[in-house]
């Protein structure tokens, strides 16, 4: 069993404890960013992994869900941000840059843009790690879609007078969760090793959300970022996996699908033990 | 194998190659009413049926739903109606009478009436079956919710001047398809054997979809509707179990578990073949 890992805050609260040894992964455990999670699970180089919802619908043919397990936010995510010069509703005609490393936030931003807000913008996809911010300021553009530490770094530095929390913004519009990754196995992963790899997971996550308090200690010190917004960042995010997770991804998933992002289809979870 | 069946006319486009023997079911069939098909999955003496959404709901701990198949409407349903005498909105305090034989649709009326129309309805049981029509001009109430074969049956009478068909007002208000009922195996019945059915199902269902018209004929036949109506009926019915029809599901049963009409929960399937 191979057994993906994405080494990202919003993961620690899920694999913080088979990282400090108090859970046993019954597995090797392999980490990479979650592009490369995605490809690995996709071709057969992992069995389980943690992958983006819209990566798990791009190949949900050959995968199965882990049941109860997921990352999603009931409101402000923190860490999926577009950063603006105007108001997400003035953004009618202008380039908005985005990262190419998380195709979710940006089918995410499209949704709104397109929906919500009522504006066609011009998508470019441009450095936005933490170490290119300051490239950033000299690129032409509007707004700017900052995602995990770069977000909560970004947004700490007040160079853009318009923030918008696309957790929060989703919220608004649909008072659902918005479930930005969850857990799946290749169909063609041994059943038991599976349903073993799920249960350590959430043993692992059952200590992470008993213990955030260390995992923004160990949050702050990966990152730069204060303390209290890496407690804030993690207190705000939400691994489980119940109906209004369920209703937020679906109706995430219908619209890509309405709109040929992604393959139409339907949910399929590892069976029960 | 027992397998579930129930004689309405909604279910013909599933079990009507199976009545005709055009598909094999790998089970016996057992026909009942949707309550005793509930009832009877959730004490083992089913092995796999089509269930309400709600009945699954409550019994989702032993049950693991099929894939790829319910049904739903995306609009009309034509067979689940408050008839009134005044509109939906005006309902606030008045006596609402609805069929025991449908606790779906009757919480689907309750999360409408409360959410939707923001009015407090006071329920009440009473016999609505085709039978019971005329007797229930003669109970004191301002609207009444029927379903099935009585709701066609009682819009044609033209009895009542507001005729809220609760498919379609769900559709304005979520923009989702509703999905009545699903279909379910106990998680305690044999794996490989369940997949058989569920292959016979969709085998079937693929059948009816493409025999709509004989359907039709059949439901004229059993019910004294009108042959148009019956057609409309089953044409305006989905079977499928996408994304959307998925969303449709989760929102509804989180709306529920909000509330604690049924335990919070998630969503469990027969694991892929």
């Amino acid at each position: 069993m191979r057994l993906g890992r994405i080494g990202y805050v919003n993961c620690y609260p899920v694999y913080g404890a088979m990282d400090r040894g108090i859970v046993a992964p019954p597995a090797t455990l392999v980490t990479g960013t979650p592009n490369e999670l995605n490809d690995r699970l996709a071709d057969g180089r992992l069995d389980v992994s943690v992958i983006s919802a819209v990566a798990y619908a791009q190949h949900a043919s050959q995968l199965e869900l882990l049941p109860d397990l997921a990352i999603s936010s009931d409101g402000p995510v923190r860490s999926v941000l577009l950063l603006g010069r105007r108001p997400p509703r003035e953004l009618d005609g202008t380039r908005v840059l985005v990262s190419a490393s998380s195709r979710t936030s940006v089918l995410l931003l499209q949704e709104l843009a397109r929906e919500r807000w009522g504006v066609q913008i011009d998508i470019a996809t441009a450095p936005t790690e933490p170490g290119d911010l300051a490239r950033l300021a000299a690129t032409d553009h509007e707004a700017v879609l900052v995602i995990g530490d770069a977000a909560l770094l970004l947004r700490a530095a007040g160079r853009y007078p318009h923030v918008t929390d696309l957790g929060e913004e989703w919220k608004r519009w649909t008072g659902l969760p918005f479930v930005f990754a969850v857990w799946a196995a290749r169909r063609d992963a041994e059943r038991q090793a599976v349903r073993d790899v799920h249960r350590a997971l959430l043993g692992s996550r059952k200590w992470g959300l008993a213990n955030l308090g260390v995992l923004a200690e160990q949050a702050a010190r990966a990152t730069d970022v204060d303390l209290g917004d890496c407690a804030e960042y993690l207190a705000g995010l939400d691994y489980g996996l119940s109906y209004r997770h369920l209703a937020g991804l679906t109706d995430f998933l219908r619209r890509l699908a309405a709109r040929g992002a992604v393959p139409d289809g339907s949910l399929h979870f590892v069976s029960a033990a």
